[in-house]
């Protein structure tokens, strides 16, 4: 149940898109950060929705911390509802990522942009599409058709692309380095599929849960919960453990489920206490780690391979891929054909 | 029931936050909008947790539309945890909200923006705070002490001090003349307390539920899904329009309740056919509106007065206050003692 799907095959087809992005992607993205650095590129907006919303949130993260730029996620509606765009200033790059370039919303950001006369960027699946149409520099996703109409294989090519840009931009031989590793690293965290299969069962009747992660796993938290929404219609909601202390902590009761996303990293201090705190809490504590004494905490345990906290996000949402997946097999529903959703969305 | 705690009391006393606001506030904001402008501030910067985010929220769409500033909500981890603040251009400000001023994550933002030179500014209820202590511009909301854990006067008195100051860096006398009729239609708005007392009753065994905005609206939307977390412990995730097509609208079957915050303006031609699509998929509808034709879709009606669109945040999060406040009554729950929570939430 589940490894029959086109959503089983994509997920599968990670470490090659990867590599493959690896390859021919070097240069467009080479290419972007030399524009940056000669644009002298002080901060970024972006404008993405959903799936590739969450690349954007990683981005954030990277770009702040490795390249310190400010990265700044955007508000559509001001460009396309009340036609009132804020006025970016100079040496602002205006970045779109959006695995089908369609959504009229993203394209109006890009388009505002230009008009402004920023350096524009597109990341997306398709190099015809109105979004690349806007953009001064395509990033091409290379990642082949996506059948499954729930994003996998595009998210982690659009992190790839991302972590790519904040290597180039920082010219850092050893993150470079590292990112060629990731291929491989993602083929080991695949290896999960069948313990993750065996561990669904145990949830098939959650309607609700959290999914909590930080840093540069903020994405993380977000990607895992939208895959549930959409494949699961479990009601996952997605928190920065900070923020889930200013208020929704009160929602926990024994039993209720909280995924965790903690890497080995610089949060290790943070995310332990409190996820000795949700423990003690009753809570059914599901941890997606590569740290040994956290995932110890976990009832369920999803562990992915040792590697810098900055690249973990590529590897720790493939649990939570194979999850929602296994999930919807073990509710019976149809992974490739969730319902109310197409896949391309365009909103204004 | 419900009646007789300390939130019902702090929501209610909001005419009268907002109205000594309107005058003992004046001068602060003031003299802050002046220093924007002849610093030729040209992006804004918020830090924020919790409520206050969701005032950070209105900042974005408010200050963007009616200012044309972009405003980014930053990442408070990257200058605690990573201690790898972003690099903020030139002309910006950084402005920190808090109830309590105390949060040390939202602290050393506003330290970090100093250390860089930019302009400080906090908005919060505690002069003496280390919030207030790193700012050049401060701005007491002066709602008296907010007794009750669940944040309610020092939010609206948030927003109003963010519109105020929109109105102030605009110079228009139009807004501020607006303003000054924001205690009296919050006061009529709150004439809704036992028509929702009565309507909370069909809500008490929901365990689920999205809350859907956008625009002006979008904090509206995160503040009453959180106002119910914290006080009612139903799950509820907020959404703008937009997103939640982009993959979690699989959640809604018959019966599922959607919380809409449709006001009368730009988004109403946007929001109709949306909220259309939902009451054919028969969702439970909750329209919270001063849109006749809106609000006529919604099983439940919140309606709340006319005013213009940038002012309506300040309205429409009333109904929402009293619905957690009484559908916690309705539960037996104490709303002025929610589980796990603190009035002063301190994080990294």
């Amino acid at each position: 149940m589940g490894t029959d799907t086109i959503l089983y095959e994509e997920i599968h087809q990670q470490p090659d898109v990867i590599e493959l992005f690896a390859q021919a992607g070097q240069d467009m993205v080479r290419s972007l950060a030399s524009h940056m650095r000669s644009a002298d590129i002080r901060q970024v907006v972006v404008a993405a929705r959903g799936t590739s919303d969450n690349a954007a949130r990683y981005a954030q993260y990277l770009l702040g911390a490795n390249n310190r730029l400010p990265v700044m996620l955007t508000t559509p509606s001001l460009f396309t509802l009340y036609q009132k765009p804020p006025l970016f200033a100079p040496n602002t790059l205006v970045l779109g990522i959006s695995q089908s370039g369609r959504s009229p919303d993203i394209v109006s950001v890009l388009a505002e942009g230009r008009r402004q006369g920023c350096v524009t960027a597109a990341i997306s699946n398709f190099g015809d599409s109105p979004l690349a149409a806007q953009a001064d520099h395509f990033v091409a996703l290379g990642a082949g058709e996506e059948r499954s109409i729930a994003a996998t294989k595009t998210y982690t090519a659009q992190l790839f692309a991302v972590a790519l840009l904040s290597a180039h931009l920082a010219d850092d031989p050893e993150s470079i380095a590292a990112l060629r590793r990731a291929p491989e690293l993602i083929r080991q965290t695949l290896s999960l599929n069948s313990e993750v299969e065996r561990l669904a069962e145990r949830y098939r009747y959650v309607r609700n849960c959290v999914v909590v992660g930080r840093g540069f796993n903020y994405s993380t938290a977000f990607e895992i919960a939208l895959k549930l929404k959409e494949l699961t219609y479990t009601l996952a909601e997605p928190y920065s453990s900070a923020d889930f202390l200013h208020g929704p902590v009160s929602l926990v009761e024994p039993a209720f489920p909280v995924i965790v996303v903690a890497p080995t990293g610089v949060l290790t201090p943070e995310l332990e206490p409190f996820v000795r705190q949700l423990r003690d809490m009753d809570a059914e504590l599901l941890c997606v780690s590569n740290d040994h004494s956290l995932l110890q905490l976990g009832r369920t345990k999803f562990p992915f391979p040792p590697v810098p906290e900055w690249l973990s996000p590529l590897l720790a949402i493939i649990p939570g891929q194979l999850f929602a997946l296994f999930l919807a097999a073990a509710r019976d529903f149809d992974p490739d054909r969730p319902r109310g959703l197409q896949k391309v969305t365009e909103t204004l």
